[in-house]
């Protein structure tokens, strides 16, 4: 990397909020910025419209859709049509374990992909939007794993071998939704631009009933703002 | 998993020598084994059929192409069609670092993808063929780098947080190309199903003469035996 420029780093962007808020904080902090989105065999598509318009929205250097077909692996009702996405489960029922939504490893294989690509760009920081508070319990969103991963990043890579290990960033990681919502509003983050529902209508709105939009929905509510991607009331 | 029956495994498979013999150590073990090749935006997918013959000769259980596109990444000579693989390189100039064929963290992309898939089978064995004594220096066929990653699955996945860890196999890891030469031929591989060479020619047969083909050339003259996959003497 030349000298004087900006530093590089690369960010996981799956077009919701928390990424989209990890984006805004990482151009604050000055990185030029180089957004990967992966499709990973969602069923629906509709995010990736999402992270094409947030990264242009929010200043990215770059953006890149890889695409990984995780249909083989099944197990989670993100990538596999048989098995549902529950809905209108309340905080308690959330705290309760690992759900269905879940997809084996899943972090772990974007994480990979951000850090070959950040070797690739030799940039030496990784952003993803985990969040370990307001969450539905993935285990690969806990503080543990990433400084795991990152410990074998600097393993893994000819970067990490001579010298230029990855440093991971997780700026959201002890934040409440409602305090990522109330970030999102100060850096001027267009929620209406994120999408993050993981069961969309037919016509692409969000559903306001899967785990995903409930909390969404909380944090808007606690952080007393409107969230312009939600179903308008009937 | 069901209690009496054979223990399953998951098994990254390129269709080279080395995965090939690794399954032939699995399933002498006893593992079940379900092998997972991953086609990475190589140039060529010869390996991949052999690939297929491989898992078909040796008894895999189960076999998966997963397809990922790592031509976004780029960097390599391995997925990137504008940087030549280097041809007839003696041993002491592969001795020399990292060459171009190294693509950015591409084990642990592929050892994400296998956690993933063993997580969903319940497998709590992951194998792969590294190995750190007679290869080109890749940061992520050693040790150390397995160690970490295994450290890190353990943190990843909700086996690993159940106390269902999996556990990392590399059986090559400290043989000599010769030894694993001899440790095929006694468990019975096919040399003929397998292709190692990053470079083939139009018609689909080994090149000779990239760093892969010639490590693979000098491992079964060492060992005093015939490769019939090699290219036949002009």
């Amino acid at each position: 990397m030349s000298g004087g420029g900006p530093t590089r780093a690369v960010l996981l962007l799956s077009g919701g909020l928390d990424s989209a808020t990890t984006l805004a904080i990482a151009r604050q902090r000055g990185f030029e910025v180089h957004a990967l989105t992966v499709h990973y065999g969602q069923l629906h598509a509709r995010e990736i419209d999402a992270a094409r318009a947030v990264a242009r929205a929010l200043g990215a250097a770059a953006h890149q859709v890889a695409e990984v077909d995780l249909r083989f692996v099944g197990g989670s009702a993100l990538t596999d049509p048989g098995i549902p996405v529950p809905r209108d489960r309340t905080a308690e029922e959330m705290g309760r374990g690992i759900p269905v939504t879940y997809v084996p490893a899943r972090n772990t294989i974007l994480l990979s992909l951000g850090l070959a690509w950040a070797e690739a760009l030799e940039a030496r920081h990784l952003f993803i939007g985990v969040n370990a508070v307001d969450y539905s319990g993935y285990p690969d969103c806990r503080p543990e794993f990433l400084e795991a991963f990152g410990r074998m990043a600097a393993l893994a890579t000819r970067a990490g071998v001579e010298g230029r290990a990855t440093e991971m960033h997780a700026p959201l990681m002890h934040l409440s939704k409602a305090e990522i919502v109330r970030r999102a509003m100060e850096l001027g983050v267009d929620p209406g631009l994120t999408f993050s529902c993981y069961s969309p209508t037919p016509e692409g709105r969000s559903c306001g009933a899967c785990d995903a939009c409930r909390i969404r929905a909380r944090g808007f509510r606690e952080a007393g703002w409107v969230d312009p991607g939600a179903l308008p009331e009937p």
